[in-house]
């Protein structure tokens, strides 16, 4: 295949993780090194910027600046939820063609997407698009999502860090929760509306510590209230303090949320329909069931934006498949996304591949049931040694002031 | 003064922190050091493991130990919230006949608590008790709380690291609510009751980043929506993601709770009052006045917890002030705290101290008015010079299987 040269542009999409600008940085390192890009470009808020030409020329940053970028939480380009039109048809056709007339302004012959489900469909179409009208440049998407929800990789880099979060933030609730020696019941509600991914990694802190939440529901399987409390009931045979990890997601064996469920009735002040969420609404079950102390704790955005902890082996491995994406577009690769394939476990090795995008976009990986035990609350042993090498290692942070140091455009 | 020789008891009591382990290891340190002290025993869950007789022998703690408990999260020795009884007369003489009991049968010469106000109003009862009967004994309180509302010294062990946890963790959802361009509002909602000085934490970024949050409100002024407002539509002609720091405790000028306020209506699937907590009550009013994407988000106990990310100024604080409070009562102090005195900012200088205990227990520090801007809707410089010295530095953590080690009784 002969050599395409021109410039390049990378962006960001969706959801904000602690790995999405190491991957960032991934590839801008692989185009730097790179003889077939001349230029890369960072395209502010996604394809929102490609069409507004908000680009900026990236390729005079500095190892240092890179380094910093890589433990700097959140989409350094700003990001966006933008959707492409489903076909190249009639008015949808003008916004696939105002894209192309922006890499032709620009020279771009390679275009790096770094995101979830919606952002592999940007890449697919995009890649098909530049196809039938014959232009000749490489489209490849990067995966982020700290879900870990992506078909066909074996994880997606930004899952390792939130893993590590959600782990560590875990053990020190059970630390905490344990001080006292009063019946209490601690809710702690975890993202993923669909896989249970981010939840299961709650029970990580069992395979070193003397501690583990005594409850894991998944959304993978119907969540029972009866079911339910025989759980807790149980669970207080042993100790006073339960903890109890919760997917947002986790819904009846009818399809109804949790987190909706029980609110149906209730209203704020300004007469809106009071949707509180699943920990918040568990909180008031176990408080009607057993009249104990309860407490929720939603652990939010810091999920996705702590990057102050988070996992070295995801950092390297999220820079490891940016540059990876960009070298198998110089050779020739388009419409494909870079993967993880877990070559062994113990120890623990990972390669960088790449797939052909159509199989991935909009499809979603949840929690296989062998990984959940048979009753359905808690992950199996399975299911650790999955997650367990995702998390290890911490990388060196710059501190200024007491404060992790953050690089910014 | 005659050298009193006998053995000791430590305990510790209110809610965790990431740094009242370091002071007990101070505390231990201080009495393997000492030669006045025999035995130093822990009590377990406070005054009510003296009265139980749940004492743990420490004298065997090795180095290596009490370094891993400095940067345990929580109470290792367990918590409790007993309060004593106000006088010694007729039934209530009782407990603390009891409590001299379980000394007099350990030969117990020493008493340290490691705790809040609660635990410093434990601490000068059986001050005045002992010398009431003539017990020969040194009873010595040791500050802790996140809250830093204790009285007559500059600042308490624990809170430190706690704003430590909260400026970094908003700055952190700093960066990751600026990646969109879409119009929303961000409010996070920070412990402190009746002090804002953990809110005021989350200013910090402002000092080292390019990013801060647009309003902090504190307790200790009156809160008044329609500035608040004014405040959300004066911070929107500047940029599109307005973020908002908020303590749990504010209030209107009618003294009513923003976090009940609103939610006066509101009932739940159970028909119990609704209580969602101010971060909550705020998001539905931004809601309701500006139509636009409305987060809450309630850091929740890993603000008191997280010893992840301990403050090294801190912890070597904590540690300093527990062994200064078993030198000072070897040396014939008693019904005393240990204090902190700042003897200069710039380089931060601190001295340990004691100070008479009945002047602290039961008061609270608020944050200043002149540490607060004339708006209500900020702090002040004076503010942040007063809270970054006490963020500075990072311990040293170990780490197992990519968490982070903690030690167990």
């Amino acid at each position: 295949m002969e050599k395409l040269i021109g410039n390049a542009i990378v962006g960001q999409s969706g959801g904000p993780t602690a790995a999405i600008n190491a991957t960032l940085s991934g590839v801008i390192k692989g185009a730097l090194a790179s003889d077939a890009i001349t230029k890369i470009y960072g395209a502010q808020n996604g394809i929102e910027g490609v069409l507004a030409r908000r680009l900026l020329d990236l390729s005079a940053m500095t190892e240092e600046e890179l380094s910093l970028l890589e433990t700097t939480p959140a989409a350094a380009l700003g990001s966006c939820r933008k959707k492409l039109p489903a076909d190249f048809e009639g008015k949808n056709r003008k916004i696939f063609e105002d894209i192309i007339e922006v890499f032709k302004e620009y020279d771009i012959r390679y275009f790096f997407y770094i995101g979830g489900n919606d952002s592999m469909d940007t890449v697919a179409k995009l890649s098909r698009f530049t196809k039938e009208i014959g232009y000749d440049m490489r489209v490849m998407g990067v995966p982020k999502t700290i879900d870990n929800d992506l078909a066909g990789t074996d994880h997606t880099p930004g899952y390792g860090s939130a893993a590590k979060y959600i782990a560590t933030t875990m053990q020190e609730i059970l630390r905490d929760t344990a001080v006292y020696t009063v019946k209490a019941v601690t809710i702690v509600e975890i993202m993923g509306r669909d896989a249970g991914w981010l939840t299961a990694a709650a029970a990580l802190p069992s395979l070193f510590c003397n501690v583990k939440p005594d409850l894991v529901y998944l959304p993978e399987v119907a969540f029972d209230y009866e079911k339910f409390y025989e759980d807790v009931e149980k669970a207080f045979e042993t100790h006073p303090n339960v903890v109890i990890a919760v997917s947002e997601g986790i819904r009846t064996a009818e399809g109804v949320y949790v987190g909706e469920g029980t609110q149906s009735g209730a209203t704020d002040a300004f007469g809106h329909k009071y949707l509180s969420g699943t920990g918040k609404a568990l909180e008031i079950a176990v408080k009607e069931k057993f009249g104990c102390k309860v407490r929720s704790i939603e652990l939010n955005l810091p999920q996705r934006c702590a990057s102050h902890l988070s996992s070295k082996t995801d950092l390297d491995e999220s820079v490891a498949i940016g540059s990876h994406a960009v070298r198998q577009a110089t050779r020739g690769e388009s419409g494909k996304m870079a993967i993880f394939t877990r070559v062994k476990n113990d120890p623990y090795e990972v390669c960088v591949d790449t797939a052909d995008i159509s199989g991935i976009a909009n499809a979603v990986r949840s929690v296989p049931r062998a990984y959940i035990n048979e009753r359905g609350n808690n992950v199996t042993d399975e299911c650790l040694s999955y997650i367990a090498p995702l998390i290890i290692g911490e990388p060196a942070l710059v501190f200024e002031g007491g404060l992790p140091k953050h690089f910014s455009f």
